[in-house]
């Protein structure tokens, strides 16, 4: 057996101790750090394949419950899989359906068995369990899967936490047992276990004694501080074996990316590029721009004077600005593309930083003039 | 002075009678017969001037009545005019807003002096005039102008239609007479007289004896059917100088293009094809293709098996059908694409036709494969 998904060492960052690598998929390398824009429903809202190749992200991330819910994995699989349907060749990774059947589904009722619950969309009764969402995800074809966990909230009891993460170890192990293509598709862990070390410590031994070609940190990014955040970082990074790629799932704000790369993350993904964009905030090398705002009216100057992306070279604020009040589809575009390619750029940033031993001065120059966020969500 | 606007006539169609030629622009040469797409707030909806360019669109219209509502023509102006401020080089037709203020405003008041109403967003007084629409397209630039007219709603008596066309040809002098930039921008005069065959003359006589770089044919594809609306040209096109441009206002659906080469028009605009393709309503070679519809659920082969445009070659009916279920932008861009991609094809078909002195055949080939249409505007 070939395993679908390595990871390759290439330097440690010794000023930060980040760590710089290559994952090795079945459609190519992905350089990490790395951002993964997010293609709900088999399309990054409001983005071509080509305007995120041209951007260079190396890999996306798509949603097995969307997909699940329309136009449905079979159709998908009978398309020729996940890239094939949408067009894309490079890599993609695909979550489990596990955290939006926690955050968006209603009447959900969760036994060993796994999640009865309604669609958000139309109220359907439905079922997802470790083994659908192999089967979902086996079907979608992507090269990295997840496992499918339980995502408790924020805040939660020690013993719930400490009962929910036995059972995600559980399930993780029937997913692997379900996992039909491991040559074809990679499936990584999710190690829970909310603010608490101990737990974290459990979930990460439960998981990594299971071999798993990856691992994940779930739980995170739910409305903790970040400093707390970065703290169940501090203890659990270490908890993960050095040889696997390690993704923090659902973090995409710029100091949070820095952070974790300290940290020694390797991927990131988040919709706050692209969710904000849409309503017209940006973010740009002098911090947020909300281009919504009167000001911008007659601003004639590109979104961010430091940006050479294709928003930045060929538009101004006053366009986008109208673009934006009129609703206009191209004016989401506009702001959709220049915010992912932000984050890219921060990321190709990253990885040069951690090549040249500085990643915690780039830190303090990055935060000196793009200034700080208080909430993990909120950028 | 240097004329702005210029017509080069190439040949006539031995079997129809239909023109090529090229209009000379001060942003380029467009061949015609020719589609303009409908740009209507400074973009063509969803589209990036690449994509039209990849299409090969060789003039897009935009709309004085909407930019005059916002963002302002004074913002236009400032950011260098139209062509700078959405990135576009190559050349733009802007209507007079005479349209718009007829079908969309509210409250009108139509003087000798001009049209008061109210803005259908917010309901501010505004005020439009043959001045104000020549200072306003002025501000932003096009290359072709048109001239500030009354749009009498269908039907209309005879009176009116005669003290209307007057009107509409007193309000053509004041605009030539305002015009400031008739070395950069070509004003074309807008032929009125609804139904009749003798107001029409007598429209055409009054504005030809003004020499204006164009003529436009006004009034039509307003609910009228086409046969009247192809009479209405028989009569009305020979009344026009052969040596001018001559362009049909509204009409878009792919018979009607046809039709109105065949009798001697150069230029077209129409919104149907981005709009109907917004609603996920294509036109492909083998007619209407309701994509949403339940039936494309499965079906992986192209939009269009005769259409080599980007959205055919890439993705299939089931693609385009989900994204279109789902609301997602990028379905919106793909059905656009190909619905623009395919009457620029036709206009394309439609000279090779005539250098070929073949139109009428090519256009009973079309109509077999194709199918006609009932209604100007319900393709």
């Amino acid at each position: 057996m070939v395993a679908a998904i390595t990871y390759e060492h290439i330097k440690t960052c010794k000023q930060s101790g980040a760590r710089l690598g290559r994952v090795h998929t079945p459609h190519g390398i992905i350089e990490t750090p790395t951002f993964m824009p997010v293609g709900t429903l088999a399309t990054v809202k409001t983005m071509s394949p080509e305007e995120l190749k041209q951007m260079d992200a190396q890999i996306i991330l798509s949603n097995t419950y969307h997909l699940f819910l329309r136009p449905g994995h079979d159709i998908i699989r009978e398309a020729g899989g996940l890239h094939k349907f949408m067009n894309w060749d490079r890599p993609i990774l695909t979550d489990s359906g596990g955290f939006q059947v926690f955050s968006l589904s209603e009447m959900r009722k969760i036994t060993e068995e796994g999640v009865h619950f309604r669609s958000h969309l139309n109220g359907d009764k439905l079922f997802l369990s470790p083994e659908v969402a192999m089967e979902i995800q086996n079907a979608l074809g992507s090269d990295i899967m997840m496992a499918f966990d339980e995502c408790p909230p924020y805040p939660a009891e020690y013993d719930y936490l400490k009962k929910s993460l036995e059972r995600t170890s559980r399930w993780a192990e029937r997913c692997l047992e379900s996992h039909a293509r491991p040559n074809d598709q990679g499936l990584f862990a999710i190690v829970q276990g909310g603010m608490y070390e101990d737990l974290r410590k459990q979930s990460a031994r439960d998981l990594t004694s299971m071999d798993f070609p990856g691992y994940a940190i779930g739980g995170l990014s739910v409305g903790e501080s970040k400093k707390l955040m970065y703290d169940v970082l501090d203890y659990t990074i270490p908890l993960l074996p050095s040889n696997k790629p390690r993704y923090l799932m659902g973090v995409g704000s710029p100091d949070a990316l820095i952070e974790g790369s300290i940290r020694g993350v390797d991927m990131f993904d988040c919709v706050l590029p692209t969710r904000i964009a849409r309503n017209g905030t940006t973010m740009t090398s002098e911090g947020r721009v909300v281009i919504r705002n009167a000001k911008y009216a007659r601003d004639y100057g590109p979104l961010d004077p430091a940006c050479d992306c294709y928003t930045c070279k060929n538009y101004s604020r006053a366009y986008l600005r109208h673009l934006i009040k009129a609703d206009e589809t191209f004016g989401l575009r506009l702001t959709t593309y220049h915010n992912l390619h932000f984050l890219l750029e921060l990321m190709r940033k990253v990885r040069q930083s951690i090549m040249d031993d500085r990643l915690l001065d780039f830190r303090d120059e990055f935060f000196e003039q793009y200034g700080l966020y208080e909430n993990l969500k909120g950028f």
